[in-house]
């Protein structure tokens, strides 16, 4: 990591410039007025360069989307041993990122885009939904193994019981996104899953 | 009912034309290449007919979508006295409708439009998923004087894990629509529900 002018840094800077503009400006003003002379403008960069990376507003919005998460970290679930807790943990988190505006705004804008283009939507599916969901399934594994979980539970179908509601309920802005709503929807879902 | 020409007759034929119009439509092109001047076209009105009743191609959508389903007939639920075979009927019946193109496509439409418009989405939730849900909740009362949900059971908390799963995996075509996966959200949902 020299100190000399590294155009690869530079561009680098640039690209991170454009996607925090593409995330503050759909905050803002929302996906449809979002455009993208709007993010080069407030980036500091020409339209040119924008376009260089990307191929539509859409996909400016799926990586500024995608750095926001932690997705190229590590996105193993905490395991403390109790599959309860841990759930809590994370289902919290969730929660109190959904009812955050600088963050949900993106998320919304992106699922509107996703809804409409089976193509962006199979990229996200295949860049995000799936390591995410890999990653919860693997805790939940561990919790079978623990024996907290029935072996023969359907995990996919556990992960739909436990996301979608909160997932339904903050696209139509259905009821609120609280802590109590997210320990509700861990007990509910571990109960549904105890052998009959 | 005289056999008379009847001004409001032909006006109620107009109306419908343009609702069938846009159903077809919007199922044939989606939402977003939607245009008035094609609704009009295909039902055979001018443009002024269509502006003089609707404010806009996403308010033609929502009445479009409002007159596909039974929202203005009886939405009672089947009580046969049995919550688990009475939840199986209808949530079969709802993953048959998304599973059909004619179906689903102008209500993925309005959905993509209600997530976008506030004020939209607080129409839909007055005049349609209100009513409905509160269907829903008359039948699952029921259960709960027969016993067969515990009554301090959350109502509410159950609506959404009975359909959000549904909702979700259609909204994101993340998996398929079968009978069998009806039955399985009936079977988490009941079990769910169960005092601990």
């Amino acid at each position: 990591m020299a100190k000399q002018p590294d155009p690869s840094r530079r561009s680098e800077r640039s690209r991170q410039a454009v996607l925090a503009a593409a995330r503050e400006l759909v905050t803002e003003v929302g996906y449809a007025k979002l455009s993208i002379e709007a993010i080069a403008a407030r980036a500091g960069v020409g339209k040119q360069t924008i376009y260089r990376w990307w191929r539509s507003k859409g996909a400016v919005v799926f990586d500024a989307v995608l750095s926001l998460s932690e997705i190229d970290g590590d996105m193993a679930l905490p395991d403390t041993g109790d599959i309860e807790a841990d759930l809590k943990t994370v289902m919290r988190a969730t929660v109190a990122e959904f009812a955050d505006p600088g963050f949900e705004a993106p998320i919304r804008a992106l699922n509107i885009e996703i809804l409409q283009d089976p193509e962006l939507a199979a990229l996200y599916r295949e860049k995000v939904a799936g390591p995410v969901d890999e990653a919860k399934k693997a805790r939940l594994r561990s919790a079978q193994q623990a024996g907290q979980i029935p072996a023969d539970a359907d995990l996919d179908l556990a992960l739909e019981l436990l996301y979608a509601p909160l997932y339904q309920r903050w696209l139509l802005r259905s009821g609120p996104l609280t802590a109590d709503y997210a320990d509700a929807l861990v007990d509910l879902t571990l109960k549904a899953l105890r052998p009959s």
